[in-house]
């Protein structure tokens, strides 16, 4: 019989779907002895994972849960095979990332740290309060009026997908929207990742939604920032290191851009990192695709790829192939 | 020649597209002498235009540029006929709405507090992190992950030009929608406003976007609020005397609904108001009409009105029709 191993921190009711074909051996976080599993669903927390990892044996195939996977296979080498659940997380993401775009626009941070201090004030001066309760008078919010999404430019940086649910969510807004994806497309229109540095210049809102690899470091780099329209905003809801931080750092700080990150580099921010204390910064601690819908989903794609693995047909999702 | 009156405050740029057989006539906020009007463009603020208007003369016609205009029959009386500018707020009104649905469900105004203290806490750590920075323990964001809005149940209380612009953008997430207005229609299922309370315990979030009125103060009283579903979150981007404010406080602090209000009863907020400290509240201080396509737009339908008027064409837009 198949073995598969999981996190015994999953609820039991999440396996119900799983195929009868399998059995199901769950894995605690302090497993003590060495144990054989065919295949292997991580847990979600890549740290956790690793440490259980020098004690699976004969693993062939690996279901993780998350759409990123790029820490596996450094760690598990090229003999496995590894599938991720990245359609699990789309909905959630594509939602981050548009309540990102708009309480940013609507300046929800500013008026959250106005509430706090329990006086009404409004507009132009709800910036000035602003500064008078941080001591934060730095280039901050531009000082005009709640901003409208509806009739931006949005640059789109990775077209699978996430990417295509947060089109499907920004269209009520008729934004001028541009995309870019490793290679060009029509139908409808995908630039290439050369014309970025072209495209830049044309954006009110920069989303990244594209995967984590040694082409995309630093994608956005110095150069990249520069490029970008005075107090326009970047959105990062994939991986911190496509983002260069120092010079993400240098133009928040300098009232250039607007960021709002779900992610960062490194990963988790340590105290004290600069990025904590930038102005006109949204950052969420990666949780952008956690969902209450999300553990059901991304269960559910592990056990249909199951079911493939188990009949022999074609795995759907796989990001490395074994050798 | 026709006398229009406007607030001289108004950029002269907004006034290009007014016709050219209307006298465009300066109000100063501190206007100190009796003055003939024919049609009168009060300032958005009502404070500033009731304190004009004892000076204005033979005023026929007011073209408001806000939406809400509930403060003008009461001040001006039955022999003047007023129209508002409702569509001008339209689309900045239902981003507002959407904007606060979605950073209420994505947890943004606990993790603002978390980024602020410059400590890097997911999901359920970031709860307990909250109380701990800011003192505050009580019910508050419900112990799970960030909620999507796709699939949610949503009431939505008014079915004007701007609860169908609300609609519009819910579109992408599909969630279970529910209207309710004065009267009940169909080709879309609308509910009267009779059927409230039935409809209460079905909603996820409930939206009002009706106008103020008699009929409408108070609509969401005490038994209202009680027949809500544990942990809905009701959005109130109308008029603050729609809600019963004293009955929401108490909800609030039971930790019973969650609230986003863009208006309050009273407005301003007074300091120390119980409302500035309860828990599950994003509150902002009567900005979501507002964007930099406001005044523009709202000179426009304006100005159009007034074009109708001279021709002797019907009005678009009239409130209140005099008699």
């Amino acid at each position: 019989m198949l073995r598969v191993g999981y996190p015994a921190t999953l609820a039991p009711e999440l396996l119900r779907d799983f195929p009868s074909e399998a059995e199901l051996i769950a894995l605690p976080d302090d497993l003590d002895h060495e144990i054989d599993i065919d295949v292997w669903i991580p847990d979600p927390y890549p740290k956790r994972a690793m440490s259980i990892w020098p004690r699976l044996r004969g693993v062939r195939l690996i279901l993780s849960l998350m759409a990123g996977t790029e820490w596996i296979p450094g760690v598990v080498g090229p003999r496995v095979t590894i599938c991720n659940a990245h359609s699990a997380h789309n909905i959630s993401t594509a939602e981050w990332t548009l309540s990102a775009i708009l309480a940013t626009l609507k300046y929800f941070p500013l008026y959250l740290d106005v509430q706090r201090s329990g006086v009404w004030k409004r507009r132009f001066e709800a910036s000035t309060h602003y500064a008078s309760i941080t001591g934060d008078a730095r280039p901050l919010y531009p000082p005009v009026m709640l901003e409208e999404l509806t009739g931006k430019s949005v640059l789109l940086v990775g077209y699978g997908a996430i990417g295509k649910e947060i089109e499907r969510m920004l269209a009520p807004f008729h934004v001028e929207l541009l995309r870019i994806a490793r290679t060009a497309r029509t139908e409808p229109t995908v630039h290439a990742v050369s014309e970025l540095d072209s495209l830049l210049p044309q954006a009110d809102v920069v989303i990244l939604i594209l995967p984590s690899t040694a082409e995309s470091l630093h994608l956005i780099g110095r150069r990249q920032i520069a490029l970008m329209r005075q107090g326009a905003l970047l959105v990062n809801a994939a991986r911190g290191p496509i983002v260069d931080t120092d010079a993400l750092v240098d133009a928040l700080n300098a009232g250039h851009i607007r960021a709002a990150l779900d992610v960062t580099d490194p990963e988790p921010l340590p105290e004290g990192h600069p990025l904590w204390s930038c102005p006109n910064l949204l950052l969420t601690p990666h949780v952008a695709g956690s969902s209450p819908q999300f553990a059901p989903r991304s269960m559910r794609v592990a056990a249909d790829e199951l079911r493939h693995y188990i009949k022999g047909e074609p795995l759907r999702n796989v990001v490395q192939a074994a050798i």
